[in-house]
């Protein structure tokens, strides 16, 4: 055998994109750099797992280092992201018969997918063409999601910002609500994300340590407007106000969402969206009171401006350390944030299967959730605070912030047009 | 006549708060501190001038130096606003009786009031008791409102800021849907505050020299729909995706809102609020691309935590300037920013009567709106580009924004109870 040739790898964003995931994708490229000698270059797909399909792939070395250092303080996905779950290889063996094909043509023997549960399932499938299939890869795992959501790990990257995001935001609309509130608005309801779990949620229910009188809704709780409206009403007449973060994920016993009562436009087209419109207006129905509400949707999971430095710099690691176990000659694994201590925050980064990983959600436990289903513990806080904790800031030019465009060169194709699946 | 007695200030917010209405209080109070020779206390109004009718004032005197300093990075009003506007003297004697007797109870001599056009009406009305009612008080209202709407001043403290949070905040989520557009998301659609004045949908327009493909729809063009379908399509079929920046006051050529077309709940009430969702379900039945959309409501005027530098100066600066102004022997004044150039922006502060800014709005110019109507023009955006300018970060403290809330005591009552008219 000739003298081993140095492999490239691949790299790829999937799901929602978050406020650090490029932070993650700066810790693999940066790491693959400096470990030239064992690694080739870095190709990232261009849309996720779609770009390895249709070898549609990014040759990063085309990059400088400062455009990627700067992808460490950039929001969203710089490679595009895809919303695109691989089917099992009994359903589908010609997708994975195609990825081999790129993989072969392209050198490639390291796999780093960045993104969250689903993702992990196609990470862990292609983990298994060794096997499967015959063909030598190590693919690893690099965690992330706003929804916080991945087992094993104590948190996801994604997480903390957003989180951030929504403790910061909810305590300035409180404060503002607090100031209207004698002739107008007493009531603010801000909508944020997550469907399955509470965690985006229950940072909102961190401001109750600021002095704000805050309601949040989870997805974890069956939703009782009785309840609901006597816990506001209790809050308004002691404080004159009260702020509610509803998740979006918020459902009625019954399973239907908030969002979906049944609410037609003009044209009697279901209208989409809005959990908070609906509590809002259950508030003025119920009590009467003046009502505001917001709903942040991606500027949520984007907001780099207001970014978790926790959060910032373990998205780094997870990334860093993807390449890491890679060479090591780890396959099928995923880093993991492992906690150490509440506070002082210490965690060091870990590694899981990624068998244990794929398709499984983490709810938040009981024990996070007030007696009342109402707010959150002090349990549920000592678990949060670490996650919000430092800012880490974006330059800015001229009043906005500097955020990383990248030239994404493609690399020349070797092979015929791929058609993707309908 | 004996020796002449120091008067003292009383000063309320009025009106919808901002980021930076505390940072105006902060400068009247420490210009106050810094003048105690001429100068007796500062009494805040409880809720505006509900708190001057009522005699709920609060007695400033009694925070400590360090508390006041902190209300410049505090959002939200912190001595409460209101929504209530001072009827003529014909139509309502008994309250400007009551002012006169509150004021003579407790040696009121200055008169700030801080808010937008209908405060400024409220701050003349003051201002001419000394002629209608012969108590001998000096008005100065300093400016404050997101709007951006004030008439001869070059811009309102409070707009900068929430300029500064649209524009970063539009960025953001644009690479989100960048990211995304793909497999998903292809237009993301922001609401945002105005609703008779564009100003604050006009700062969306500064993404488009970030690179991102932006529609704004002002309220100060009549919508049609068929014309801003075809402007999406263009944009998404050239860039993949687009971003739409809408105003609240954005509404049809027969002058309904947008946000009001009809829509009902389950229960067949009217549905309230939300132009992004109505903009957002449009581009869907006209386009086919699916959407996101988010509401910022409060989150805008309330982001301290991403404050333009220039907004925060000018808001302190302005009350300040008022304190001077009312040593200086001014009435019936509102200091305001004269604009010396744009590039190096260049400004001071002026002044204008009163009688010239109440009940006034100011629309933007025509020749700040692009001939499609769908965006802003490079004269916009030289007059935009200096308000955003420069961050102005709170203090952290465990991950949150260390915020002012003051202990607001209360002065002793000494009338008896005042009865707001309903």
């Amino acid at each position: 055998m000739a003298a081993k040739e140095k492999k490239n790898a691949f790299y790829a964003q999937s799901g929602g994109v978050t406020a650090v995931i490029n932070a993650s994708a700066c810790g693999v490229i940066e790491t693959a750099r400096a470990n030239r000698d064992r690694i080739g270059k870095v190709y990232a797909g261009r849309n996720g797992i779609i770009g390895a399909l249709t070898e549609d792939l990014i040759d990063t070395s085309k990059e400088s280092a400062a455009a990627i250092a700067l992808l460490r303080s950039t929001p969203s996905g710089a490679f595009g992201s895809c919303r695109y779950k691989l089917k099992s290889l009994e359903a589908n063996k010609r997708e994975y018969e195609r990825l081999i094909e790129v993989f072969r043509a392209h050198g490639i023997g390291y796999f780093f997918y960045n993104g969250g549960g689903d993702s992990a399932d196609t990470c862990f499938k292609v983990s298994q063409l060794s096997q499967t299939m015959g063909y030598p890869i190590q693919a690893i795992h690099v965690p992330k999601t706003v929804d916080n959501d991945l087992p094993i790990t104590d948190c996801c990257p994604g997480f903390g910002s957003v989180a951030k995001y929504v403790a910061v935001s909810a305590l300035e609309a409180s404060f503002d609500v607090r100031s209207m509130a004698k002739t107008s608005t007493k009531v603010f309801v801000l909508e944020v994300m997550g469907r399955h779990a509470g965690w985006i949620a229950a940072a909102g229910g961190l401001i109750e340590d600021e002095g704000i009188p805050v309601v949040v809704l989870f997805p974890e709780v069956e939703f009782d407007e009785k309840k609901f409206l006597a816990r506001v009403e209790a809050l308004v007449k002691k404080h004159g106000f009260c702020t509610v973060v509803v998740s979006e994920g918020c459902h009625h016993p019954d399973g239907t969402f908030l969002a979906e009562q049944g609410t037609k436009d003009a044209f009697g087209h279901a209208q989409l969206g809005g959990a908070a419109p609906v509590v809002a207006n259950m508030v003025k129905q119920g009590l009467g009171y003046k009502f505001h509400w917001a709903v942040a949707d991606y500027l949520q999971r984007a907001a780099r401006h207001i970014a978790s430095k926790t959060d910032a710099k373990q998205a780094y690691e997870v990334g860093a350390a993807a390449v890491k176990l890679a060479l090591k000659g780890h396959n099928a694994v995923m880093p993991t944030v492992e906690r150490v201590s509440d506070a002082p925050y210490k965690y060091r980064i870990g590694v899981a299967p990624l068998d244990k990983v794929a398709n499984t959600e983490k709810f938040m436990p009981r024990n996070f959730i007030t007696a009342d289903g109402f707010g959150i513990t002090e349990a549920c806080k000592r678990y949060l605070r670490p996650l919000i904790q430092g800012e880490d800031y974006p330059r800015y030019r001229n009043g906005m912030p500097v955020y990383a465009t990248l030239k994404n060169v493609a690399v020349p194709k070797k092979l015929p047009t791929f058609e993707m699946q309908k």
